[in-house]
């Protein structure tokens, strides 16, 4: 990507609305770009971060894992989406991040970024927002891993996610079963078994990453147990 | 409490910290108090919530609890300490707020705040720092009650909280047990049978509120597997 794409990148991304000409550019000067294949890990856990992300395509995971290998799924963004928003105010990333697809990021480093801000400070009420949304999911993720069993926090994630279609609700994954289960925090074959449950139940069927929602409001029930 | 007493409270919050006198006095002027005995709800999840709140005095506790009252603590906050960062952003608290202790508040109306910010962008670093650390606490909590089993969130717990006293560290919960299982996100039962399992490994001693640590690196040992 050439500056000019930078820029033309930057005007898409909801973070920088606001933000002037002038200061659009000295970011997308600063900006550097990088690609990485699905699978790739993008930061390690409390490793330095000292720079924001943006993603410009693909699909990227935040995560916590455990030494033994378990893995819970925090937060999965699409083009457009910042992470690493800490790197402003912290050395270290509280988590990691790992591209989901083949992923093109461009990212800036925290120094430029403070300096932006000092200067125009719109976008820290963009930020305020985007960090207030961050830590109303992350309780949203709590409240469901804590609080609720598998098939409801299942059936909340599928009513949420659902598509009202010509014939129906539909779900379509755009990951796979497996990574559906770490976003479940449970393991993948916990979460077979109650998908096939739901089917044996006339709620869903499931053809590989589409979801067939059969019975919308016996969903919803399941979902406010 | 009159409009001193809050200017001067004002002074030792570090949220407030770089604010002009003038935006202080106009924070102090806006500022109401309230007096919440132990055991009072402050604010209800999901509820309107357009003020931010500082704790003068006394201890809150900021939780999500399910329709059949399980509950999950997030955090515990104290005196000098804000909540309800969100009001700057969204019309509804993401959490429920308790007092644990006898507590009084102050609090301030978010449009008043949201113009003092405007007018002296600094604090909003101070507010970004904030929310970078809460967001970064949640995402530990996330860890904690996703990968790790309980006699591991509780040693991690107790060599965060211990204290080296003349005999060795000492843990001084400023909370029942029952409150400690809601942290832990499991039930009073449980967390027993742990501190019992660790007791006959003479890791600790359990005097009330009192933990006395036997084993420092045993139970290091079992925060870290």
């Amino acid at each position: 990507m050439d500056q000019m794409d930078i820029l033309r990148a930057l005007e898409h991304m909801p973070l920088f609305r606001g933000l002037p000409p002038g200061q659009k550019k000295i970011l997308a000067v600063s900006a550097k770009e990088k690609n990485f294949p699905a699978g790739k890990m993008i930061i390690l856990d409390s490793q330095e971060a000292k720079s924001l992300y943006v993603i410009v395509w693909g699909k990227v995971k935040i995560f916590k894992s455990s030494a033994e290998g378990k893995e819970q799924t925090i937060f999965i963004f699409g083009p457009g989406e910042p992470f690493c928003l800490t790197a402003l105010t912290d050395e270290v990333s509280p988590a990691s991040a790992m591209a989901l697809d083949d992923t093109k990021i461009i990212y800036f480093p925290a120094g430029i970024l403070e300096k932006v801000v000092r200067e125009e400070p719109s976008i820290l009420f963009n930020l305020l927002s985007l960090f207030s949304r961050r830590l109303k999911e992350v309780l949203t993720l709590v409240e469901s891993i804590s609080l609720k069993e598998l098939p409801q926090r299942l059936a909340t994630f599928l009513a949420r996610s659902a598509i009202l279609q010509k014939d129906g609700y539909v779900v379509e994954l755009s990951f796979s079963h497996r990574e559906l289960s770490k976003i479940m925090g449970t393991t993948p074959e916990s979460l077979s078994r109650v998908f096939k449950k739901f089917a044996a139940q006339n709620i869903l069927d499931v053809e590989g990453k589409i979801i067939i929602i059969r019975d919308y409001d016996a969903l919803m029930r399941i979902a406010s147990e």
